[in-house]
């Protein structure tokens, strides 16, 4: 599809600054680009790029005097790239047209307009699902769930009975909703399994990423607040409860009941411990092991997790601490030699 | 169910300290119950909300004076609480009935009385499945597999062949059970696969979370003893032995041919190198990376991990890291000094 | 199948050491080998077991004087091993033939020559499998994924669409291969989603463990390398780059558009941050948490990474900081009576 440049701008909400009759035909990162791609920099890290792309044009924030080529000016360019993909990129995935004759839907579920379910997916009894919503070949949706609208859920995705689900919640394949929380009682030296009989709610525009497993809640809901996205493979415990527009990286852990606000970030392969509280705006570094409650707006990092600007202090010291502890041998040793002379 | 607590007591093995005569009508936490719920406390971290519950009665170990409404004495509260549970939440999500049409079931498997097979499932040739037991949608059971009475696979679960299973095991969503072992010769640069040719056993009792992977062993068995509990997204590599009534909590990794004893605690993305042993009722905490063999009884934490009480003050000191540095340059520039006047 | 000796070290490429009579029926770890077996001795810590061992014949790779029963020399015992293996143990799980009726085939897949899908797979619209491949049961390949011939793609493994699959590559049980990047713009509060339209491609002789997921590309394509192979619960995120014959063991998690040269190493549970490079024939230790590039041939261990060395001697250090601390305590307290008596 071959667009000129201003034409283009116009299309992702920017201002051409160069030649606007440049012909665009695709969309690609500044480093994979080829003549005739648009590309953006919205990440400093690559601004060393920005000389060597073999893109056409660049989305930027603000003017680059000798970027060698045209630039689109957006106050986001991230966003104005994005509007640039889905003007060059179709939807290639298409999606299953109404109910595959091969899946199986329970003549009590209920299927919105234009819902649509794949091949071999298995839609329980008293299950509800929105409009337009799409259940993926091989999916699993337990009995009573409620699904929104505008749902995506990916193939051989599980969804355990009685979820509840909002609108434009997107889940990645293999994910699992609704899995037992982890929960039992000893008995002597035996684990009695404690039954779990709440339920998880996603809210509105939730994702989750590929494999994660969110656990029910023993009594109760677990519950992923509004907008809030999680990568692969992460575990959300029984009876966790995240805010609105958080960010969840791969293989981070949440032990149960743990409540974490909105806007925190947890990067990838953290561990919250169970039982605690991660205020609004938190930012818990990749790997850190958060053992006790961390405040709005804080950052903590390593392990056990403190203040990110304290454990950095902590973990430079580190690296000296062999030639710390020869420094204090010695000074031991000058220290013996004075007493001796002091003594004599 | 209106149940008076009086006569709830009796069904859950406890004795009422108050009214008895009050009405119980559901089950709750202690955080999110309401009028009518009953509730237990079992957890010290959970007393603070003794005061503020809205539960209409409690199960507690001791008689708590001034606790505001009637309570349930039992030795195990926890234990009394799942029966509670059990009496006013019947099994909501049922099971399949008999083998659905859409399931798939080699001629030569063997299904017990009452056994059943959901929608879209998948049983090999020569699987035996023992009575009671339920396979879920989706779920993939390979040749020979035997898998015993009262068991329960959830949707999509995948069990490769020759897999042996005993009573009362639950698997969930997702989870994959005699995957091929992670082992390769290096032949120059490349890596030849080494088949793995044996085989994963679950002994009766045993639970395995959500996307949990058990690899099967390279000859002989991977083995997971009576009543141990697996968590979500846990890793159990080739050849493992894990004992009776030990703990995988989530995201655990255990490397290939570790033996792990009886009544041990791994806590959550805790790490155990392959080749070792942890001995019975060990404690690994969260987030360790265990090199070395760890003794009976013992508890260790950290990276790498070492006894826990020497690695918590090792992890307390290191917080004092940078000043210490400081006073130790400080402290050089005095016995310069010294040394100096001394001299001089 | 009773094989003398010394016809059993001529498949296996070995020359006998000792009585080439012997009659070997199978084959078995070298604890767990019984009468009759045949097995191997590489890694130097099972040594212990050579006397102990109840194996009729073991392969080795240098005469051992004493150990009381025949050898077979091999320059590499692990992959004489395996071929012994292979002698003793047929193809146990077997195949599905042909492509199951239960199966969705789109009627523009190409299914190449012996080719076969198992019950209720999905392969979508324009779909090519190559010669041999086998699809096995539930599992979901997505509209035009290519994949070679020869591979084996396990039960319940999903597979996105535009996937590239090279020949002889395996992927076991409930694999996502080609979900969504974890990529989001911020528009104020919210996270808006960028397009993931890239792919992934997956080179020769591949292997993708259980439960692993590898995201496809923002745009270009997420590579793994020839030869490379992917333990279990992995995460390759969107745009990484692995090179040929590199090792990835399970629960690592490699951040975006970050590249791995060729044969390097990530043990289990390592991090590495997006955006960085691991040079050719690098170590990652077990749960290292690599922040920056690592150059080729370096090995780097824990938190944050660093040269193992180092890391060694520090973390080594940590242990005798509680000792330090009150070292200098001790010191300073010396050099305090000293000024005293300086001054007095």
């Amino acid at each position: 599809m071959e667009t000129p440049l201003k034409q283009l701008a116009e299309i992702v909400g920017g201002e051409v600054d160069g030649d606007g009759s440049v012909i665009i035909t695709g969309v690609a990162g500044i480093k994979e680009a080829q003549p005739g791609d648009i590309t953006f920099l919205a990440d400093p890290r690559y601004e060393k790029y920005l000389k060597t792309t073999r893109a056409s044009a660049i989305i930027v924030s603000k003017r680059i005097p000798d970027a060698g080529r045209p630039l689109v000016l957006s106050g986001n360019p991230y966003v104005a790239f994005i509007r640039a993909v889905r003007h060059f990129v179709p939807e290639r995935n298409g999606r299953p047209v109404g109910v595959d004759p091969t899946a199986v839907v329970a003549p009590s579920a209920v299927l919105g307009a234009d819902a649509s379910v794949g091949a071999n997916a298995v839609v329980e009894e008293d299950v509800t699902v929105g409009d337009g919503s799409v259940i993926h070949a091989g999916a699993y949706v337990g009995k009573r769930t409620r699904i929104g609208a505008g749902c995506v859920i990916y193939p051989n995705v599980s969804i355990r009975e009685d979820t509840v689900i909002g609108d434009n919640v997107i889940i990645h394949c293999g994910a699992v909703i609704g899995s037992d929380g982890f929960g039992y009682a000893l008995d002597g030296d035996a684990y009695v399994k404690i039954p779990q009989v709440g339920n998880v709610v996603l809210e509105d525009d939730v994702e989750v990423g590929a494999n994660t497993t969110i656990d029910r809640a023993t009594t109760g809901s677990t519950v992923v607040g509004r907008g809030t996205k999680i990568d692969n493979l992460a575990m959300i415990a029984h009876n966790v409860r995240i805010g609105e527009n958080s960010i969840v990286v791969a293989q981070v852990g949440i032990g149960g009941s743990t409540e974490i606000g909105k806007g925190v970030n947890l990067a990838g392969q953290a561990g919250v411990a169970g039982h605690i509280k991660i205020g609004d705006g938190a930012v818990v570094a990749a790997q850190a092991g958060v053992t006790k409650s961390v405040g709005p707006g804080k950052c903590v990092s390593g392990y056990p997790a403190r203040e990110h600007s304290l454990a950095k202090k902590v973990y430079a010291a580190l690296q000296r601490l062999p030639e710390l502890i020869k420094k204090v041998a010695d000074l031991s040793e000058r220290v013996r030699r004075l007493e001796e002379k002091s003594d004599g």
